[in-house]
């Protein structure tokens, strides 16, 4: 399904470890478990190693490649993505793991050597059940799908892409069959993503989130827009992107193990701990969107970034799953980025740089412009108020698909008819529908889209926790002091890689299981505040 | 020696195609052959993936990678050197090659099919020769002893790098016993970058040019020397690269099939045949260094831009050696870069760029400028005439050392007593002696600096075959048209890739064997115009 590692390549250790599972701790171990133990990270190692070299193909496709390279870079994506299968797969793995079952069941869940076992353990078991056959097809259909998809948007042909989406979901089912030890079938393919996570967890978050985002929705549409005008001014692009450098550096981003370069789809990508690259796109005719994607994938970085350097080269070296990769993306561009004190600091710089586009306007009319709620038709340029009813509405498609209760050939209606109930709006055409996002046109219908709410609303509950744990966070935003924020997610969650699973994490940092309460709160009190709702 | 697949990583066939190799001709092979053929194509684009992947990991590190990627880049890049080289020694490999021995003895050796089988075989049977441990102290050794150099030569230490070149020299003199067919040890080591070449033929050709260029060098010093102080005033960065980019389009080169990059050491690199990389460094103070450079580096990639593209993915998708590959940087850096007509061209168009530095220069001067001769320490910065003369002290230094009459200690006084004798001028340091060259500091001493000279000689007989060719050659330079030129390096040259061995190729498209005569007679008429000499 995934051809190489991402953030969620990992397994749920049983129970958290309560200390710092980074630090070595092989002194009682005997001679013969301390080699095969070294041999494991070897081996680990060269699927990591090959891992980064596939992250750095892809990084340059999207960034730098000549276009006469894409058949080639086609190849070897596919080479290097058979070959790390095959390590990942490999009989000497399972011999090594094999030796080392009775150290994982002798020591303490939360030893160190324990917590690498086991992921790599998960990483294999995974990677072992998926047959060639099907990665294979997996592979080729998902790059067919693409291509088909790259015409058929722009044409707002969905009867073109019936067939391939057919095939997606005939292969995505496939796939969670292989895991029959799953309730439902997007429960197996979440746990690709974000292990742990059940249909049944999504709905406890979904289910009383949806009337509240909706009533705010409502509320909020009775009540005269801010004018936001001036952000659609020009807005030079080289000017656009100093500032950006700017924002990111004085958030903590570290050049000297990454860098920014521009894209046609913003994304965060590493080839290896020391090197978390992070790239924009910029609209001279738009001044939110380079500076809030560069936010958004910031956000992601200082996760990747802040991961402890002993993790290095193993299957711990990543975020834990791809809603606590959200959580810090949308923390760092909404709950910071968007925020009144963040602007009182830094309009006056970003007014500088364009003094048309912003004469007359001040912190205040900025604050409000970037956060106009109003319902639309694209997730990607939803508000924080509208951007879950988006994704909602595509989760609950895939799980209606997955059961059988819906057919591909109904799927725009059932869209259309679905942004009419909860957004009030209803697309044009499919470009602006059913076709827009790129996930189910990459072979995949299930597994992913849940991941943006989950968090969003982790985001919340976590920026509680770290605020009440130290105060000074919200005051410091103003002079844009960023230090205690971040050390206390990286204290709390960045260096802990993938050694604790999601949802644990959660309830380990903030005290709490994962809920609602935060995330309505902090709508409800910013919203309010602006619309006086 | 060589971790991954360059230019030179292929075999002579034993007789030259006289028919386009890239034309497919398998109708009447049967079909269990055909099948073994398609086997073997798809393990050697397995190969050629990976080599690819290498490719783009060495260029990334040389432009954009980030400090902190380093520790990782180098474990990435041993990873897939080890996995490459594995793909390049299998088992399978080994079956396929011994399963199609009797088509390669029963097709004419000119058929494509026994020129791709013969390259496969040769690849093999080296890469398989040289013992794993071995590659393993050449790659080490090699990291051990450029990080070394990168502290000694600017600390002007040679005394710290005695005990790496002992080292570097020992190796080198294993590497060549792995190969007793060969007569002299630096034959074994040149076969892998020029295949063909011995001692005795670099002598053929060194001894009759060290005097022609020894008694040129006199003539000119007795002459008034061409006033150049204007080529190091300001030349602002970003004209200087708009003015390359120009020109090598102008030249040729492709940049949907390639891009141009900054780095420390110009280099050209590919991915693959649609993706040819070439990088310069620009100087605001000296704009003959980006400009030269870049001419050069796109030599090579023209070259490699122009081999079949049926070649793609095969050993036979790259330039046929070396010397070869030179032979093509050289010629267009300096027999159409340096020359007369292309100056007549391009000059007006470099004064607009440039009209402060280049306020009062007219096209002759800055003709004369650029060919200005002196003796000088540095190879890389050297004019035609010297520069040969440098590339002949460090051969015959490398070949005294691997015959033993030379002990690395001595190396430092050899080389300044060379420079006496030849050059008339005497390193005051080794940073600027027997410090300055990157080779011997990257684990290898002999095998390659015969082939700059020997690319120079060349450069000359081809371009005299060209424009006995295509008479119109060079009147078109006047007026920037490079289609006859490219059009007869490409039919003669470019596309056979490495199909036809580098001699024999010579031999086929000058219709002599190599020669210094051509050589020796540009230089002359060409310093002779300008030194009045």
């Amino acid at each position: 399904m995934k051809e190489h590692a991402s953030a969620s390549a990992t397994a749920p250790p049983r129970t958290a470890p309560t200390r710092d599972p980074s630090a070595a701790d092989a002194a009682d171990l005997d001679a013969s478990t301390r080699e095969t133990l070294a041999e494991l990270r070897r081996q680990l190692a060269e699927i990591n190693n090959v891992d980064g070299a596939l992250s750095l193909l892809d990084w340059d496709q999207a960034t730098y490649m000549p276009r006469g390279g894409g058949p080639a870079r086609a190849r070897q994506l596919g080479s290097l993505g058979r070959i790390v299968h095959g390590l990942r797969t490999s009989p000497a793995l399972a011999d090594l793991l094999a030796r080392l079952r009775p150290l994982e069941e002798r020591l303490p869940p939360d030893a160190p050597e324990a917590a690498l076992v086991r992921e790599a353990r998960r990483d294999f078991e995974r990677a072992s059940r998926v047959p060639t056959d099907l990665a294979a097809a997996f592979r080729e259909h998902g790059a067919a799908t693409f291509s088909a998809w790259m015409v058929a948007r722009p044409a707002n042909d969905f009867a073109s892409m019936r067939p391939y989406l057919e095939r997606t979901l005939e292969l995505s089912r496939r796939y969670a069959d292989l895991f029959p030890e799953h309730v439902h079938p997007i429960d197996a393919l979440m746990e690709e993503h974000d292990r742990g996570t059940t249909l049944a967890l999504v709905r406890s978050i979904f289910e009383p989130l949806k009337p509240e985002l909706v009533a705010l929705r409502r509320a909020i549409a009775a009540r005269p827009a801010p004018d936001d005008s001036f952000l659609y001014r020009d807005y030079p692009a080289a000017a656009q992107l100093d500032f950006v450098r700017e924002i990111v550096s004085t958030l903590g981003y570290d050049f000297e193990r990454g860098r920014l370069d521009l894209t046609h789809h913003p994304f965060m990508t590493k080839t290896s701990l020391g090197d978390v690259r992070i790239t924009t796109r910029v609209d001279e005719r738009n001044v939110e969107r380079a500076l809030f994607s560069s936010i958004h994938e910031c956000g992601h970085a200082l996760y990747e970034q802040g991961i402890a350097l002993d993790f290095e080269a193993t299957p711990l070296a990543h975020g834990t799953s791809a809603a606590v990769h959200e959580s810090q993306s949308r923390l760092w561009e909404n709950l910071v980025g968007r925020s009144r004190p963040f602007w009182r600091h830094f309009f006056s710089s970003l007014a500088a740089r364009f003094p048309e586009a912003l004469g007359g306007v001040d912190a205040e009319a900025f604050y409000r412009a970037i956060n106009k709620v109003e319902p639309s038709l694209v997730r990607v340029e939803a508000d924080e108020v509208t951007y879950n009813l988006h994704v909602m509405i595509r989760f609950d498609l895939e799980v209606a698909l997955l059961e059988g209760r819906l057919a591909i050939a109904d799927l725009p209606d059932a869209w259309n008819a679905r942004y009419r109930d909860d957004l009030g709006v209803e697309p044009p055409d499919d470009r602006l529908g059913v076709l827009q996002d790129v996930h189910w046109y990459s072979a995949s219908i299930g597994g992913y889209f849940q991941s943006y709410t989950l968090g969003n609303v982790m985001s919340a509950q976590l920026f509680d926790a770290a605020c009440a744990a130290r105060p000074e966070i919200v005051p410091e935003l103003e002079s844009a002091r960023f230090d205690a924020l971040l050390g206390w997610l990286r204290e709390n969650v960045h260096r802990h890689g993938a050694a604790v699973p999601p949802l644990e994490l959660i309830e380990r940092t903030t005290g709490k299981r994962l809920g609602i309460e935060s995330f309505v709160r902090y709508l409800r009190t910013k919203f309010g505040d602006l619309y006086g709702v």
